[in-house]
């Protein structure tokens, strides 16, 4: 698994901007390392639930995109790559007013399909507020 | 499992737009039945991807709302109840410019964990765009 | 999805007995149907726990082999098919002394994946025990 | 979350040879530290498939006990924990004649619900076989 990184944090918010301009603005990836990434969420008010708290579907995408981006910092741009599976576990209510952090890492990465999972933190918590297992299908092209 | 419907479409979409205005735009109960609920995703520009396709996040969104709402259509209001779990299998492209619909029923109402399913599909077709497991966690409160 | 069976319940049983001896003695195909399979378990004393339950891994081997049963059904014996993500709701004690039943249907039948979801009941009664929702990968030589 | 272990490795093990005098010949808890346990599968034939891999319902059985260890390290005694959700990833074939040694972590331990994650190793190698995330219920007498 000692595999290089083929885009770094700057290079994947570049793509990201590009290709989802409306994501670009509240998603940020701070970090990347060889089968690793964490991905920032810019919490705003539409990503709030009554009492403060982020919403499920806001972190989905978060844990979503932390996959896209790992899976895309090893293999390279690669807009066609998508989500197969997801399985979440919510465990615990995200702290008002900070914004989400979530880390992934790749667990495999294969020839068609990547696997990895993501936990998300309330930045500067030790507590994870949700885990995710997620599956990314990549498009046989790339081989090409 | 012949329970009563405790809350109809109707009353699902009013207490929607009080406790989550922003959802209640995009999101709308079409139908309640015993231990089910059809939920329609109005499909918007920021839902969208590259291609027109409807985003992960969104449908996402839609499963984790039909399932609320079957879920409140069984006990009543009951605004706390949360997410624990969601297992998401994303199988197919949704139709470009068409609403989704996200088919929820519960598989069990136990006294503190409702589980059920979602089938989610492109308005008008039989092909389902994603199926997800979910479980909902109801607060103990609502036996006092 | 109007797709022709290519091996029934009797052809699904002597693959089985074949490739998986040990197997085939405790799981029987029942009904095969276009994307549907129907499999028992045939509980006996190594499958349960204390207080006369179906252990977990029963449960899930059972909705393994019935999700592989509705895959090989349609794509013909394939012995190489693999289970790559399984996500399962355990959400009753199975009734003591009774057959399980698993109830598969193919949602999907793609060229590299299989998606599908699995029902698993007590015999004879309505509420489900458990539901799973399984990936099987399809190995690329059976295109050649 | 530095809470104390209740249960060590040697307390655990003869926990479960007395409820589960037939699976505790062939799974050993090796390690236990605060939120954390690893367990052994000791193959042996009938855990294999063709070709000599060890079979996918031995692989979940794996994780499912290692949760359960973990959460009966934290919680003490508690035959009636159940587990509730599991979604898998199996990303390897196992390699062959070697154990499987499955890795959890509790990342809630909640009143009513344990949530964590197993990772499954053959022996010696560094790329996982398999991951899990779980959630068990834990029955409420416990608070008596």
């Amino acid at each position: 698994m000692a595999q290089d990184v083929k885009l770094d944090a700057t290079a994947l918010n570049a793509f990201m901007a590009e290709i989802f301009p409306q994501v670009a603005r509240e998603y940020r990836v701070e970090h990347v390392a060889p089968m690793q990434a964490d991905v920032r969420l810019i919490t705003a008010p539409h990503h709030l639930r009554p009492g403060g708290t982020v919403s499920g579907p806001a972190i989905f995408a978060l844990a979503d995109l932390a996959m896209y981006a790992v899976t895309l910092a090893m293999i390279g741009r690669e807009a066609l790559t998508v989500t197969t599976n997801a399985s979440l576990d919510f465990m615990r209510k995200p702290a008002a007013g900070r914004d989400l952090i979530g880390k992934a890492r790749l667990l495999k990465l294969g020839r068609v399909l990547a696997v990895g999972d993501v936990m998300v933190f309330s930045e500067g918590t030790d507590a994870p507020v949700a885990r995710a297992g997620m599956t990314y299908s990549i498009p046989p092209q790339r081989n090409g």
